[in-house]
């Protein structure tokens, strides 16, 4: 039950674990979980079909076929992008760490930048000119620390931190393909920073960022980072997904204060309110990032990584009682392990197949749900 | 060691009162031991200059003339105000339970408000529009909540959440005489308070404000209610000082925020920095003072306030060693107790006459330290 030995894949398993990652109903867990069962993606992927046919599902998801991958790949090397797995040395230690990190990222150019400490700055697409002031200030001081500026390349106040962050070194995490220009008024800074920083995207290339595919990247931009400064967010703001995710993935959460009055600033204040460290000068990240290490990936989850195989007669008399405890209110793996009295590999693996076959979908917390 | 029973002065007595808690040297803390220690101000008054003497002063300080006293109060009386001394049924319980509380207040005229909930709104004079605004609004919503606001009747903040709360009742403390108006802008305010409201006052009628009275004022303030709204307050200002005064009362300090770009969001943002809670509406304050009771006074310091008489030969031997052991750096007086190897009442008696002969000044936290 260890976290696997960091090292390069061959070109062929790097196809191998895009082809897996990229299969519909195949989120980050149960890609690791797939990988630890079978010892590869290649073999996951011959799996697949046996593995969703047990939980009902006559016909699985599509694997995209190798030959459309290596056309990608291809494409990519030539803007000068390039892969990274999560278990590859160069994949971005503190993004390996999460429970979910992409299996696969594609990145341009500077991944020197992954060596550096890093910080993240968010914050409102209407952004006040105060807000947008103080993202810059933040990002220039924190810059000057030593620390590379991670954002989301939106309007506002992600354009601001960028923007005065591009003389320390700054890292853009795009929704979409890293080959599509969003928004089109980022059009330079988004070259600039393609070309002498660092954009991340987990899309493949050609994908035009859609509202859903938002949140995901978000964590993201929390998983690069020890700590994330929100500087103005309403309530309900995607800035508040992000910190969210910081606070899941045991990150530190910064939160820049604003009067009331300002409904830009409810998100932010809320923050602080729930524990998050008010923050008015770079002076106050500095303070905690210095004296916090980021944890490794936390143990607690590991479980839910590498299931043991269980042996086939007992997971065909727990499949019926495992199903019937399930429904679409999510329930916790713990208690359904607890609850149907039923070991904790042979719970995992019918998950896995309920997933595998569309029926099951994973939310925070280790918590899993029957989709409706 | 209990708290004295309540109960309504004579006039001769509440004159006395007023004699012993104005004259020089003699603070709350040393008016309630000098109480406590003699069973009446008359008898402590009478002992004033053999305790003086007995610390090495020649001349004690003056108490004043019974005569005097007698003219203030019927001036007070003839402008509708009234004194209560801290023993006294009417005056205000919370203000009572802490430990230097005004020995004797003089209010007009509504003193029924201190029957009622009350809470303290304050903040900037050169307040910004956004400020003021949220003053008024938490004034108005804290008074329909049925709380009593009490402020300072200063400019900016204070101003707002009066005038904000006149429709339900409100409460200024002010740092000179009652019958003073200040700031002059304010008179038809703090007319209309008098009349209809309350007004309280600790200093002698006819007095000046000072700029030495408005910490001593802001302790009054605190001590009136369960907790304090800080609505915009820069370094340093009056209204930080008033809330680290609840803070030592074990009342709640309250903060609304703001940005950090304005210098007048700096004091608040530090106090919940610090701990206060953020206010962003009414809600805020209600759930945590609805939920909370006044702690009456602090049992720690009931030592200090009612020392046991020490025999005079004892007193005579130990008081070499606790003067060797005080210096001009505030030491505490349970320290002196441990380190100097002599009881508690032995230790009081000495730094009371020290008090008294103008040689020991009193610390916050029960500290004390020698006049250089």
């Amino acid at each position: 039950m260890t976290v696997p030995p960091r090292r390069a894949l061959t070109d062929e398993e790097r196809v191998d674990w895009l082809r897996l990652s990229r299969t519909a109903q195949v989120g980050p867990i149960t890609f690791y979980a797939l990988l630890a069962r079978y010892g590869s993606a290649k073999a996951a992927i011959q799996a697949l079909p046996e593995l969703a046919a047990r939980a009902g599902r006559a016909k699985p998801a599509p694997v995209p076929p190798a030959g459309e991958i290596r056309r990608e790949i291809e494409r990519a090397e030539r803007i000068g992008a390039r892969y990274l797995a999560a278990h590859e040395p160069d994949y971005p230690e503190a993004l390996a760490a999460i429970e979910d990190a992409p299996p696969v990222i594609v990145v341009g150019r500077n991944i020197g930048l992954f060596e550096r400490p890093a910080v993240a700055i968010v914050g409102a697409r209407n952004a006040s000119l105060n807000g947008k002031k103080m993202a810059a200030r933040l990002a220039a001081e924190l810059g000057e620390a030593g620390f590379v500026v991670v954002s989301g390349l939106a309007r506002g106040i992600d354009t601001e931190a960028h923007k005065a962050a591009l003389a320390h070194g700054t890292m853009a995490v795009v929704a979409g393909g890293i080959d599509i220009v969003y928004p089109p008024e980022n059009r330079d800074l988004q070259a600039r920073i393609f070309d002498q920083h660092c954009i991340v995207a987990e899309a493949p290339l050609g994908t035009e960022p859609m509202a859903r595919h938002f949140p995901r990247r978000n964590r993201i931009i929390s998983g690069l980072t020890p700590g994330v400064v929100v500087v103005e967010a309403a309530k309900n703001s995607g800035s508040l997904i992000t910190a969210r995710m910081a606070l899941e993935q045991g990150r530190e959460v910064f939160a820049v204060p604003g009067s009331p009055l300002d409904p830009r600033a409810q998100g932010a204040n809320g923050l602080i309110r729930d524990g998050a460290t008010l923050t008015e000068t770079a002076d106050d990240v500095l303070r905690v990032l210095t004296s916090r290490p980021i944890s490794r990936r936390r143990t607690a989850q590991e479980p839910l990584l590498l299931p043991e195989p269980a042996g086939e007669p007992e997971v065909e008399e727990a499949r019926k009682v495992i199903l019937e405890a399930l429904s679409p209110v999510p329930v916790a793996v713990d208690e359904l392990v607890r609850d149907c009295q039923v070991s904790l590999p042979v719970v995992l693996t019918i998950l896995l197949e309920l997933e595998l076959a569309g029926r099951l979908e994973r939310q925070a917390g280790q918590r899993v749900s029957l989709v409706p």
